[in-house]
Parts: structure tokens; C-alpha cells; sequence
């Protein structure tokens, strides 16, 4: 069995800004000011594109080796749709993101079509990647509500 | 029209240490050591619960006064499954999460009635959650190769 559990925590704070937290590791995430944040951060769906490309970025470097491609410098950037209507109710658009393009910028000596093998395999095994492509189930576990002053 | 573009860049760094920025915001993400990283920062795979917890948290406070709900505090506890025998290539199961569970702790005065009406609002409007729950279609752009010496 090498089926591996991963948490992290949210905390709302004042507003919409959040406490993200991941064994020692903390994230502020906010909105913009046209989203009705106070852009102390990055938001939930940039985070998302991030954790996507750096995903990327890392089953690049693991496996580089095994195709015989050595990378002095590689970079992902990764944009996203998002029909805003769906959030706000405005329509029966799907709320998260329609489509999701990455275009890797890569500084490397080796053979274009090692290079593409790489990018073959890459795209084939990495858990962000597959986690947005293929439905994930997504289980509401709990709810505990406390009633104390404020 | 109300699709909007977001985006994210992802730079990897020594090792498997990723520079992610999203505008002027910048993320360091890393791998514990016992999955080959230096421990610098969350993992991609926790990035992605946090962003989801994040996006839950926010959507609850968009939300709350249109369900009657007094938010005193809110945290998402987020935790998800994944075979890293899919990662690693040691089996054909998916890279990705098989599921992802979160608990609701929450902190109001107001009627379990109405947090269940935010909640079930939340589920279905929450643009990670959509994202994760549903596929998205993902598209390689481009592929840019320079071959500068080291």
C-alpha cells in the first residue's frame, strides 16, 4: 500500500484573506481589490495554478534523468478561464475553471525529442495535473459548529 | 462576458524546489525530505488542499449574510489520498488524489438550518472545489526550448 494521505488547514481572517497552513508551513491567501479583498496574497485559484506548475516543474526534475534530459532552467506558466458568472450565480456556468494552458520554457542542451518524451511523461503522472483533469471525489467529512460569544 | 484569465508562474529551483509568483506574490514550494526534497516550503499536492480550504473559507464569507449566517470563526481542516505508486510509475493507478475530505469548524450563533444552506451553497459554488470535482481540460500551449551553455 503506498496510498499517502496530505492535509492543510484554512483559517478565515478578517474579510475574505485566509491562513493556509501545511505542517509548518503557512500561506496567506487573499483576494484583489476587485475581488473584494485586501491583496495581501495571492488567491485560491492563482494558488491552484501555482501548485499546478510547480508540480510540473518537479516530476520534470525526478524524471529528467530517466530521459536522458538535462535542464538548466525550467519554467511554467500557467493560465486559466474562469467564468466569474458561475461563482456569483449569475449563470449555470460551471464555477471553477473551464480551461487551464501551461507553456513550458525550458534552457536545456538535450535532444528535442528526449525532451518531449519528458514532457510526455510529465503530463502523464503528475498528481496536480491529474487532479484537475480526472474528477476527484470530494467528500464533506464533518461539520462542527460551536456557538460562543464572539 | 464574464470569464477572466488568472495566472501563475512556476520556476524551479536547486533540487525540487519551486519559485511560484503569482502578480507580486511569490510562493517557495518544496518536498520533504523523505520524498527527495530539502523542506522549504509545502509540497504542490498541499498547496492544492490549501487552495481549496482557501476557497471554501472565502466563499463562506461572500455568502454568509445572503444565508443569515454570523460567521465568528471558520476553519477548513482538508485532507486527501493519493497512490504514489501512480507518481513513481510502479502501477497504473491514477498520480492524482483518489479523494479529498474536509471538515467544517465552525464558530456562529445562527441556525444549524441556515450554516447547512451556506454550506450546501458553498459545495456547489466554490471555484477550487468545482475544479477539482469536475475535469478540466488541460493544454499544453507551448514549448519553448533555448540551449544556452550552463
Amino acid at each position: 500500500m503506498a496510498v499517502q494521505q496530505f492535509s492543510a488547514s484554512a483559517h478565515l481572517q478578517d474579510g475574505v484573506q485566509v491562513k493556509v497552513q501545511a505542517r509548518n508551513f503557512t500561506l496567506t491567501i487573499d483576494e484583489p481589490k476587485e475581488l473584494g479583498g485586501t491583496d495581501l496574497g495571492m488567491n485560491p485559484v492563482e494558488a491552484l495554478l501555482g501548485s499546478l506548475g510547480a508540480c510540473q516543474a518537479i516530476v520534470a526534475r525526478v524524471y529528467a534523468q530517466k530521459f536522458n534530459v538535462e535542464l538548466n532552467d525550467f519554467r511554467v506558466e500557467v493560465e486559466g478561464d474562469i467564468d466569474l458568472d458561475g461563482f456569483f450565480g449569475l449563470s449555470d456556468v460551471r464555477p471553477g475553471y473551464s480551461e487551464i494552458r501551461y507553456r513550458f520554457v525550458i534552457d536545456s542542451p538535450s535532444s528535442r525529442e528526449n525532451i518531449d518524451g519528458l514532457i510526455a511523461h510529465l503530463q502523464a503522472h503528475c498528481p496536480v495535473g491529474d487532479s484537475l483533469a480526472a474528477p476527484v471525489k470530494l467528500v464533506l467529512s464533518d461539520v462542527v459548529v460551536n456557538s460562543q460569544a464572539a
